[in-house]
């Protein structure tokens, strides 16, 4: 017997879990990980001794790491000259692939391979795809990474480095997804997708609970993550909501997300403003470029439920706080967190956040994936 | 008053601790610190709350810092089944810019900004470079990098997002270190240099404080470390020289280290075997790639004192272990650190290593910081 189920995002019907199983029977909807017992209460992410943390695992061995996760927390003097708050961020890309994924990764592939798969499909050309590329290796499973032709070379060069096997798929970044998915379908694999195993979540939810540990009930006001598919939102929602449940926390923080002018799908919805993927434009951030988000409609009930704002930023913005960043704060970001930088120093501007709020952002990865700013 | 010295690494004499004292006055050697009062005995490195270690600095708010150490260790399992041996990696790469380096520059340049200092040169076209200039860009401090004219491209771009200033140099390695001497005579500058600067090796010891931490008296027998300067193999042995004498381990592991054949000064030096800088042969390994290491007694001597061993290695075995690293176990290492791991995998196959033992070895930098191995 497993200590959890999955759960419906939007009617709650129930599932036993299942690695095939990636939206609501029913209705077609995302599905999330409930627990039903304290089973593995005595479960613990790498290098934690803290408060429980429920995993969807049944044993301690059954989970893979590279060490992922326990980044710092690192207070910005030069960031808070110029924006006034008090601004703490937490160092993600210090993780075994440069990003935030490896901590769904690592969840997600362990809950996998203890269905015992060996062999995953993905589709991302970006921090996803070298993610799942990583923990496959060492834990002896065959990846298949799908990525649009046009990805630049040196994200699918770190995900080839890893021995994933590269499938370049011509046309728009939707042709990759659906090339993924009818591989799956013709050779009966597992799709390993980050933005609908309900896994993933369960690793990214860990961050929540290492701010907790951090700042412990002097959690920051205001938490501002970029979103593209929500993986980290979301996780930080859940973890917070844990955090609520189990009374650690007596206040949830407000959860404020970061999209570009680019592609601003969720923003949209938020504001009920007309916009379709027929609008995406170029942009440097590439993790939030997300034309049609699975999980949007879960990302805007956490944003009214925590009482969060939203905002878009452009591609000046967000290059001029990569390069401020990395030049008064040594922090090498990737565009997309400058992202969410750029639209914290917005949200004050426009009074959503108090100039006395001490706010929290994630560097989600690091800017040597990446072109160089120029 | 402060709580530690400048003492020669050679002839023993002491010396008032000073930004611009490189050398021993009377000999020549480099020099050490040497604590002589518990005076900031409270102290501690960032996110640190184990047994005292000392510093030498008067505040812990002097302590500048990205959130660099606590990185996790692994054990590979792929990689015991191809070398026998228990195989423990510490993920050094995990640091803010990507290598081990951090550690050492965080105390450095703590030291120097509490003694004033505002602008830094430094020659490097590595880690240490890049290293220096985000911790000057975060401390507000001017940083000038000279770097070999033929510096790949990507090295140089990650040390100039950081806003340091760049000096080109033409001709060879050591021409470039001329230069950088020349300018902080001309300009009566601070020389911040990783090699010389006894500040370095105070924040590099803090990796075998962790070891500690994380093994107790349960130390792998053995350690590998790959060694140009040997800044972390000499940081490795004072920081286990300070737990034996503080009676908190009772016996010190074996420090092995590993050159490449291209570039092997002290492994020739320590088995009496003429080498000179005229044999360099170009590597993929820059990290080891250091002909005259200013501290290459210091590192003999810890050799012999350890009871370790040294090897070297070709670059296709180290270009095979980066592959096999990244491949097997989702590891991308820069390929100095492969070169420690194909040393390792040498040594049990010599003997040098017991089968049944355990071994830890450092991950000293990422790959993403190099050209892609092929």
């Amino acid at each position: 017997m497993s200590n959890h189920k999955f759960q419906c995002s939007s009617c709650s019907s129930s599932y036993e879990p299942s690695p095939t199983l990636l939206e609501c029977d029913r209705c077609g909807s995302p599905l999330n990980i409930s627990y039903v017992t304290q089973l593995g209460s005595d479960l613990h992410p790498t290098g934690w001794s803290g408060h429980p943390i429920p995993l969807p695992l049944d044993h301690q061995k059954d989970l893979i790491t590279l060490g992922e996760g326990n980044t710092p927390v690192v207070q910005l003097n030069n960031v808070k000259n110029r924006i006034g708050a008090e601004i703490y961020v937490k160092q993600e890309y210090m993780n075994p692939t440069g990003s935030f994924k490896d901590r769904g990764t690592s969840v997600m592939i362990s809950a996998l391979k203890s269905f015992g798969i060996n062999e995953l499909v993905e589709d991302s050309s970006g921090n996803a795809g070298a993610s799942l590329s990583a923990y496959a290796a060492m834990s002896n499973m065959k990846a298949h990474i799908f990525v649009p032709e046009s990805a630049p070379a040196p994200k699918i060069g770190q995900i080839q480095v890893y021995g994933a096997t590269i499938h370049k798929i011509p046309g728009s970044r939707d042709a990759t997804t659906e090339a993924a998915k009818a591989f799956v379908r013709n050779n009966n694999l597992v799709y390993a997708s980050h933005n609908l195993s309900p896994f993933f979540i369960e690793g990214t939810k860990i961050f929540a609970h290492e701010v907790f540990r951090e700042f412990g009930d002097h959690i920051p006001e205001d938490i501002v993550i970029p979103v593209g598919n929500g993986s980290l939102y979301l996780g930080m929602w859940k973890g917070l909501c844990e955090l609520k449940e189990s009374n650690q926390i007596s206040r949830i923080p407000r959860l404020h997300f970061v999209q570009t002018e680019a592609v601003k799908p969720i923003y949209s919805a938020a504001n009920n403003v007309a916009w379709d993927t027929s609008m995406i434009r170029e942009t440097r951030s590439g993790g939030t470029a997300v034309g049609s988000p699975p999980r949007q409609d879960q990302v805007i009930d956490a944003l009214i439920r925590s009482k969060g704002s939203c905002t878009t930023v452009t591609e000046k913005e967000l290059i001029d706080w990569q390069k401020f960043l990395a030049s008064k704060e040594g922090i090498y970001a990737e565009p997309t967190s400058a992202t969410a930088l750029a639209g914290t120093e917005k949200l004050i501007r426009s009074g959503e956040i108090g100039k006395n709020s001490r706010i929290l952002v994630p560097i989600t990865g690091s800017g040597l994936k990446d072109d160089q700013p120029n």
